[in-house]
């Protein structure tokens, strides 16, 4: 019987993981042609291509500012998911929930941001999940980072920034409360089954960005929080170690 | 020389409250001839009318549950705000800051319902800003939950329930850091002059319902997260008093 | 017996009034922390929120005129009525009633603006329905010019207008036919009863600025329509001597 | 000199009409292929095409109430004004003038219609401005009558409908005030320069439907209202009588 | 027994047409009072109004170009149609049919425009179907270069313009695939009824403009495709001459 | 030097292909874990990620018809072109574009469908264009088969189907018109300078499904649509092949 085998017997989880095991996490730079940074982050199944765009045009209330701006865009393809949805294009509007993630990537990627240095540049990341397993925003945060990083270098080598205008990394992990047990980075099957859950966002030297805790028809003890933040503060340490081989530092 | 003048010349606030010290806070119930529950609810400057309206019909996928829903919708009057806003209804839909918002203060009020024991009953709690002063969303999960509560009462009271569906109060407050200090339910001006800021949701008996912690372009320690922390809970309990004097309890 | 429950037993209406007789009729000025003229208007349990805002951008096609603009939104909280409303920013766009009663309400403040005294200023009333029990619209237009009167004299004390840009007050009021009767500023049940109703509103001097007649799916007589135009001109001079005590004229 | 020439000159209206003279009225019937009634109904320039169709389906809120129903829908095509106009389907919504002409065509022509003879059955009246030269709305009710007379007779025919549900006819006109003359049926060029204008929509035996008269930035006396109505009535005797003419009564 | 009845024996078309034969073609020019140019297209009882608006106003990527631009809409009205449709207005968007066509008929004109002849001018092109039955597209496209040559004669006439920029006519029309026949310009019935169909654009001089050929469905040979081809180019010459008849030429 | 160099160098195209030179084609095909059927198409840079969905809920209009249904639906990932487009979801609805495109993709796809053999289900094939360089909806078309050939399978598979329901294969190709040069499937930079291009949808036994022959300002002749033709067909041969291999057929 191979340790593999093994690990999946002892363990709570469908999957085999310990409860504080990341997924499989990937990051493939430069898919795309056309971006100034690009990056397909994998969290196991669950894939989020992120691009990041750069434009020379920042919103309206920024101008003359001197500063720039990060912004992301946040949307699933129709059969990203078990069952297929109807795209919001049809529908006519982005959803709640599209735009509360969107939201989210924004003020994520922004905290790491120093805009004056930036200048009047304006980079848009989009995030688009060609395939969803759960933890499609923690994914979107951690590699989004890895394509804003990527424009951010390409703005230096064509001269058009002096100085890297990221202060700091930033990545992001679910974790969630099943039972007794916490347990991280849950896929999609372990998300549906948990009593809460807890996105926390964090610089790579472990400041705290986003802290989104809520539960669904329950609550949960002090306790229990504190148990999700540590387990989190540890996955996000590998995930910064990570994020910082894709970019070969 | 008065004491409150006292006060206010040695606090750090323009209020001259002290760092954890709420703004004065008002229920005013049974403010609506026709909502089965409202109760408009203050935070200082920051009013909120919140309604809770039955309805015998539950959204589709929950049809032959047995089980009940709450939700909640919020909106802001356009002159609500110093600067008067467009009406969501002329720009054609709502912005994501508003989906993201009732999206919040239904989760939180759900927490505490017994979906079971409210049986295929749907409540709405809308909770429209007259007068905005910042805390906006934790004055109405606050408020809202005294409207809710005056619904299911009303619901007993008619016999359409045999017994009361909520579990637990729930209220919510905001604290922030302020260069070195952390304060408790900033104001507008305030706000705007944070560097970060994080919305405790709470039950009477102390249980986490959501913590949401965010800056902007910023982040924070995680001493500082749990100095937050400390601050909302002391205050969260003086508003579950508050919330149990408004319902004669 | 008292007074009142004699009158209740010889009235043909369910509140007791005569058929003469307006509601109770309120005004509640500077309600609003930020707006430059606030007034809580109510006609009974009818309660609408009237607040005026200033602004230096008229109308792209007025610019350069010299002439200011005035114009009106109006609005419904999803339960103000007795059954619960759909938010219009939920369904995406304004109902056309919305849209017919705001460009009333603008029209109506209009008539008695002059344009060019106000200047290149724009002044947006929003008129919104809290509590809703029949004659909104005519106790919109009623309060607005309350709201209107309060942020002009604004703008003269802090001396952005050298002389008073409204010529005359305005008020509205509603009347109906019930049977062989006309009645004026029928409630909510009323209104429901009734074979036709028309909107009346004329300047505090007695000029007609605007007369909507409409029966739903019948006609009247003139002399029926003559005794509807009787009965409201009486009313309105009620309501102009309420409006001109209410700002202390 | 012709007499034509001599009364132009004489007529204080570019036209040459006499104050209370209509422009030309043409009822074209007939001139759908599809529709269960159709008149191309013609003041003057103003063209507006008027369908009637028939559905079997009521409106949701009145099945199984045994009744019937009549709605119209009103549009104008981009170039039908001197100025092209956006299509509102490419707004993506009906303008708020739109929606009010619109209900005020329904209003007008269920008010004679005894919604009980005409049983479960819907009848919807399209009228689509070709043409403009002001007066559209008033047009439509006139024309839009014919069409839904014919499409009643068409059910008479089918033996759909055993009586014939209309109990009077309809007929729409402008009025409006220029100076101190009060003139009928103005056209575009005439509206424009109108002080104040307003709508009388009376059935066939001098029954009043509905009255809207509103000024632009003015307000009139008791006694130019009287003259509007008065020349009206004169007006609409004429158009009842031409209705009549082109149903052959 | 009359010719025409003979035919109508003869031949395998319900109205009798050969195979070959195109519907009864008119045009009727200047039909609007505002437009710059104008006409009332007949392909039979398929009735579609196209007129030219002139805008000295070009989209904002052509500005500075020096070169004009010909765009076109095309709507329906509701009661075109044996079955009544939905206003698009009332749906909120143009529908994927409604967008197709009117690229297709701006596409269709802009083939015979020298840019640079126009100048900085755009020319509007609305194709509104007054009664439908099968070919509403082609007859817009054939109608519609009627009502441009107006617009651009009429932009000759007042020195706008010193040369024609038209470089030639355009016309189209559809041919279909039923059973083993091939037919020309089919009605709506006879459209329900093919296997497939094409539509050809085809300018005056016999150039190749757009063709369009797809079945519901189904595919068909390359013969039959030919043969589609061949019948279309017979009767575009056809059109073409009463193109010219109509304006004159 | 090179055999490629040298091709390159005798070329007219930039790419160095041979006038009748596909790009260089791959099907990746079972790239989505959860799609009935997936396939990632590429055509040299342009990458179609196209699955297809299968659902047991037929469009009401089809419901007890017996017959099932394919339909498509096309997008493009905001960085999939050079320069950032906004999503449709912000705009709040599809391109008249892209609603032609998959309106194209559908009636293809449909064309070697057997509605009856696929009784009421509905396949959805959703062509999402991850990179884009000329030729996203041909590549859709020829990947979108290869999707929908994976769903019908799996219905078999599963015994949801007794027959296969496709009746042939198919696939689309582009060829443009380049000065006096007929090039086969140009990427954008080619597709840019191209005087008219047309698409050709046939199946892999040689009907002819759809021809889109346009141009952009010009006309082209009877010669050149032929060459164009014939130069799709040897195309379409090819890709026919490949998608054989890529099915291992």
């Amino acid at each position: 019987m191979s340790v593999a085998a093994q690990t999946k017997q002892n363990s709570p989880r469908a999957d085999g993981r310990a409860l504080d095991q990341l997924r499989d996490i990937r990051f493939e730079l430069d898919v795309s042609r056309h971006a100034e940074g690009s990056c397909l982050v994998k969290f196991g199944h669950t894939h989020v291509l992120c691009t990041a765009s750069v434009e020379t045009k920042v919103p309206g209330w920024m101008k003359g500012s001197g500063k720039g701006w990060v912004t992301a865009e946040y949307g699933m393809l129709p059969r990203s998911t078990g069952k297929r949805m109807d795209r919001e294009s049809v529908r006519g509007q982005q959803s709640g929930r599209t735009q509360e993630i969107q939201r989210l990537i924004g003020r994520s990627l922004r905290a790491v941001v120093d805009a004056t240095l930036l200048g009047e540049i304006q980079i848009k990341v989009d995030c688009d999940v060609i395939q969803a397993d759960g933890g499609t925003r923690t994914a979107a945060i951690t590699g989004g980072y890895i394509a804003l990083y990527q424009a951010c270098q390409h703005l230096l080598a064509i001269k058009a920034l002096k100085t890297m205008p990221l202060t700091d990394s930033v990545a992001a992990v679910s974790c969630g409360l099943h039972h007794d047990n916490v347990l991280i980075d849950p896929n999609y099957d372990e998300d549906s089954a948990l009593s809460a859950d807890a996105n926390f966002v964090m610089t790579g030297s472990g400041q705290i960005v986003e802290v989104q805790c809520s539960g669904e028809s329950t609550s949960i003890t002090e306790t229990q929080f504190f148990g999700l933040h540590t387990l989190a503060k540890s996955g996000l340490q590998t995930l910064t170690q990570l994020q910082k081989q894709a970019l070969g530092q």
